[in-house]
């Protein structure tokens, strides 16, 4: 049965690229990159070349490069070590309702440590309303948490827009944007974003699992998660995971982002358009959305029926964030849609490499699932 | 020029078996263990199926293993999440002072929240004294961390009469032990030791840098270090690093503990037998330590001085940890030996792929240092 992997927000398959590097860095460079050695020289050398591949796609320099276990940690770092860093400064923390699991629950985690968490919820269409960010940021918030493009609905929040509210509204403010959805889709850029702080993951972008890295703008002071040996200066120490942070570098190093923008808009338009036919769909994704993520509901079936039907055709798909296995989604709790809109909801995720027959293999399995599968009304 | 890797303690060659396990997780099996399809359920097995073999090699049950990015994440986590967890028991925790530094360091940065960090220092010859450690551990001690085989010197501490100690003391400490120098080369069973949570990493017995491991003993509570989704019952969230956990796994059922024992321990004898007769060589291992490491100084040569000139020859050895990147020993220097040992100390460690070839080339090199370089009296 061909595969049809149309669950590229969850996790992608890694490119042939970034594949034989991580295989080159484990079995011939394989040296320690703290070790005085050439074995140990030569792997550092080939973990910075990555750090600078991963700076040049952010627009900032090398030194502000950290890399983690994931986006997962790289969050955990920026919110954690802003917070504890700035904790005399004030005690507010601003973040969408509807961030990564791995931001909203570390920023809940501070709470039992005096700090207030102030959650800015989306209209029912998934957007966030900058006025609502400027309203919540005030001379008491030490840190403001926006996602760039949301994980399950693919709707981009005005994260451009935020340090100018900062600076403004004179804020001892921190800026941190989680860009693990954004990254390698859209331009993600330091600079025009205005971020003090900015997450990315390797395995959102054809890079294997287990590397992120997150920016850290210079001069920003952070106190780390982990303690250990003087690796990463000491932001965040450990022996780098080498053959990752190749891999990860090898396959930003592909990344053609105007290109795939304007292949994946045409495949999400025919997609759409080819579903909407398709009685009781109904999407969920603003319109002016990410066309890497449909998220949309097929009503009356369970997305856990159909998600299994699809994947007996060889159709991937998931329900929400592969994080939240399972559960219902509060992202699209927040954006207040029907009980049945929820229940029903499906995450169509394209890739770079996603074509007009994974396209089609999903129209076809929705609409036989349609056609076979009992709807409750 | 033939490369002598005798740097294994720094960091390993990935196995064959391993980097193909890894290699196919990235390209072929590469779903997200969390989601629902049959593709996150492959990856999902295959992770299991690595726990499975993590625990097994450690006689424990898989649920007890918990995935981390390393050694170093993994005693931060021990450490960290269980004097958090128990701090309203008492405030005291006992290291042995030639800890690796992500216990070290780990341990002293939770003196700001009123922990006091007990330090238990080796003798001359390396060991640690169990009476020591004995006398330290009262009803305040909340943990104790002690590494079983030390990362410069190979000598191995009495961590499996600790567990006692603490029952007879009746003190509320958990005990933890890191164990990634011993792993794979020594047996390191939960049950023997009595440890209530064991450090092991993949990189130190030829699986991928970037994972390691941490066993909790059923029922024993600590606190995250890391918060998000709902992945490894969110101890440790975070997609799991799929293709780095295998791979470690495929490493391990590699292992065959006796078999490569009885092979270090006759190329160490060997080794060490030429080196002695080499005018200025003095043995900084104790007698009874670990076969696949040892400790040596070079009076006179400075340890980057030969270092350097070996790695000219194709032998690469270090001078201390690589996560020590050019700092003099802390642990020769706990060891209150002379600076004199200290600055012409180097650390040679085998691995089970070893061969006679290698030692000899650095009984070789190090002959030619002696001969060719100057030293200082």
């Amino acid at each position: 049965m061909t595969e049809h992997y149309l669950d590229n927000s969850a996790t992608t398959a890694v490119c042939r690229e970034a594949a034989e590097k991580t295989l080159e860095m484990m079995t011939v460079k394989y040296g320690n990159p703290s070790s005085l050695h050439n074995k140990g020289m030569e792997a550092e050398e080939e973990t910075e070349k990555a750090r600078d591949i991963i700076a040049k796609s952010l627009g900032v320099s090398p030194e502000e490069i950290f890399f983690t276990s994931g986006g997962t940690e790289a969050n955990n770092t920026a919110i954690i070590g802003a917070a504890r860093a700035a904790k005399r400064k004030g005690n507010k923390i601003v973040i969408s309702a509807v961030e990564h699991s791995s931001v909203l629950e570390t920023a809940q985690s501070l709470e039992k440590d005096g700090f207030e968490i102030v959650k800015i919820f989306p209209d029912a269409e998934g957007h966030i309303n900058i006025k609502d960010i400027d309203e919540a940021i005030d001379e008491k918030t030490i840190l403001v948490s926006v996602m760039t493009v949301n994980n399950e609905t693919g709707a981009i929040f005005p994260t451009d827009r935020i340090a100018k509210i900062i600076k403004r509204k004179k804020s001892p403010a921190l800026f941190h944007t989680d860009c693990v959805q954004a990254y390698g889709k859209i331009p993600v850029k330091a600079s025009k974003l205005g971020a003090d702080m900015i997450t990315v993951s390797a395995h959102k972008v054809h890079g294997p699992k287990g590397v992120g890295a997150l920016y850290i703008r210079k001069g920003v002071r952070i106190l780390p998660l982990i303690h250990g040996g003087e690796q990463q200066k000491k932001i965040r120490p450990g022996t780098e995971a080498v053959p990752l942070i190749c891999g990860f570098g090898a396959a930003v190093s592909m990344f053609e982002i105007d290109d795939n923008y304007n292949k994946v808009v045409a495949l999400r338009n025919y997609t759409l358009e080819n579903l909407l036919k398709v009685d009781g769909v109904e999407v969920n994704s603003p319109k002016d959305c990410l066309p890497y993520i449909i998220n949309l509901s097929v009503l009356g079936i369970k997305s856990e029926t159909m998600l299994h039907f699809l994947a007996s055709t060889g159709v991937y798909v998931s329900s929400s964030s592969a994080c939240a296995k399972g559960q219902k989604s509060y992202v699209l709790k927040a954006m207040r849609l029907s009980d049945q809109r929820i229940d029903s909801a499906l995450r169509i995720s394209f890739s770079k490499y996603s074509t007009k027959e994974d396209a089609d293999a999903l129209i076809q399995g929705i609409i036989s699932g349609c056609n076979s599968l009992v709807r409750k009304k």
